[in-house]
């Protein structure tokens, strides 16, 4: 399949591999997706700005995600994957400090199935209380995601539960890819879109429903968390340390294989962002914006607004606010 | 002009006089003011919402105006004022601890125009801040709004600066109107809107715009904190004391004669909200939405919410969300 790359590539950022590649997820895979989740999740506004927005010189779209169920885009993969198969007895489990958890246990109450979520040691305390406060039984243990990965793994094999995964899997992944069936009907067409890349879901649903259809899908990672800039460079899937302000909503050491393989054929590439660019986007959301924002929300707009990413003149930009779940007291603090 | 009032009344909030009366701006004056400023001002997004939102049957239409300029729809009454006439070598004054104050920097700002803000000593030094970073020049003094107007008064007689009054005056109010022009051209029909209310430049503009057009403008103000409603009851404008934690954006004294009239004729009725009330609204807008609002931006919400507004069944309702100029770590402390 070979896919249209409308516009130069214009940073220096990784070097990106492209072959003949059928994804495995289609348009129709993702508008089977939206049919099935549609009644649950928010249709969340697209903006339409005009040029000289954020200082750059064409149109710009903002898709507000942020103003998803459970404050992010998660909660379209999550009941995706509650919705398409049959729910056993036990339940779902997921592991996840973050807006994954709180995806899931939102989705699973919604849906009446009972949930365990298991979270590391490092999540943030009132991202945990979000997630029990939404009806799903944590389970706090391990240092760190992975820890809880692998006890989230053990309670399965054991249990029969459904395993819903973060981002390395497919219907994950379709229902992410809704964002973009939704950018596409609500928007006045794109040249590019960024979009924060954690373990990739997100960007592969999105890169999969724009795939040979003249939209540049760019990624966005923190220079300190590049999991999918680093496997893109090394040609497969390779682990990275993370040290991030935003580790944790985008701080995955691993994209895994479906990720990788999606993102290699449909992704234009990854651009890098420093932490105090992701900041400095903090702050123009709140004081320009009124938009509370977390780090790995504000990532895609730092891109623009750093010049990581530098649109040519007159590009149609589309910028995914993709989360908001921040402490409002922190987000005081560095305004 | 005799005015349409679809719907029966239903609940027990003040009565409000009516009579065939002459609105003293039109649907044309809020048109003109809208092509005057849009240039200018953000087109804020309406988030259609299905049934069963918020804990009401029929659809709600959010207008999300706290994404504006400065941070609430007070931008739009700044920016008509400031272009609809010439500007004196003075500049410009107003007076206002609060959003008012913010527009008023702002837009002076954009269109290069020197801007003098007279704000009362009880404004939280976090708004003053903000006024003065939008490039204001403030002078604080007096204890209440009421000592910092009469301050301005007496720098715009000495200077010739010109006035830009927050509510009572008709360049305010039909820039405020723009509101409803928007609503209405992007929306999907409205039986109903509920309207915070200060001192009341906003609702005018917007029940202007409706006025014997089938939509009915209701207004939402705290118990401690009702001038309209007051006002409506004795059949001209009336001071009332003030006491509400939404007083740094509703805590207007009096309407002035001007709003009255027009309130009189135009808006059904206005419905009295507890700070209980205002307070659950802002954790709604957080913890379900991931918005950020300031007491006076929650109000209209808090009609809902708390049923100090009753729709019927099936009845489409609009909320406006008309301010977000709150401290982050404040908010917090609530949530």
């Amino acid at each position: 399949m070979a896919l249209e790359r409308p516009g130069a590539r214009l940073d220096a950022s990784a070097p990106v591999l492209r072959g003949p590649v059928t994804l495995p997820l289609s348009r129709d895979d993702i508008r089977a997706a939206h049919e099935r989740i549609r009644p649950y999740i928010r249709r969340t506004p697209v903006w339409s700005l005009p040029k000289g927005t954020l200082g750059h010189d064409g149109p710009v779209s903002l898709k507000l995600e942020f103003l998803q169920h459970a404050g992010s885009f998660k909660s379209r993969g999550a009941f995706n994957t509650l919705l398409k198969q049959p729910i056993p007895k036990a339940g779902v489990a997921a592991a996840s400090g973050g807006n994954h958890g709180a995806a899931v246990a939102y989705a699973a109450r919604q849906l009446g199935i009972p949930a365990r979520v298991f979270v590391p040691e490092i999540s943030s305390p009132a991202k945990v209380e979000v997630i029990r406060r939404l009806g799903a039984e944590v389970v706090i243990g391990g240092l760190r995601y992975a820890d809880a990965l692998a006890a989230c793994g053990t309670y399965i094999a054991e249990t029969g539960a459904l395993s819903v995964h973060a981002y390395d899997a497919l219907s994950t992944i379709e229902g992410q890819g809704t964002v973009a069936l939704e950018w596409e009907e609500d928007g006045q067409g794109l040249d590019t879109v960024l979009v924060a890349v954690g373990g990739g879901g997100l960007i592969s649903g999105i890169a999969s429903w724009w795939a040979g259809r003249g939209v540049k899908v760019v990624g966005v990672e923190p220079e300190g968390s590049r999991a999918l800039h680093a496997s893109l460079e090394a040609g497969r899937p390779v682990d990275v340390t993370v040290e991030s302000i935003a580790a944790d909503s985008l701080g995955a050491r691993n994209t895994g294989e479906l990720v990788f393989s999606i993102a290699r054929a449909a992704v234009d590439h990854v651009a890098l962002v420093t932490d105090t660019a992701i900041r400095e986007a903090q702050r123009t959301l709140w004081r320009d914006w009124r938009i509370a924002s977390e780090p790995g929300g504000a990532a895609a707009l730092a891109a623009l607004l750093s010049g990581a990413y530098r649109p040519r003149s007159g590009e149609r930009v589309g910028v995914l606010l993709c989360g908001a779940n921040v402490e409002l007291s922190k987000l005081g603090e560095i305004i």
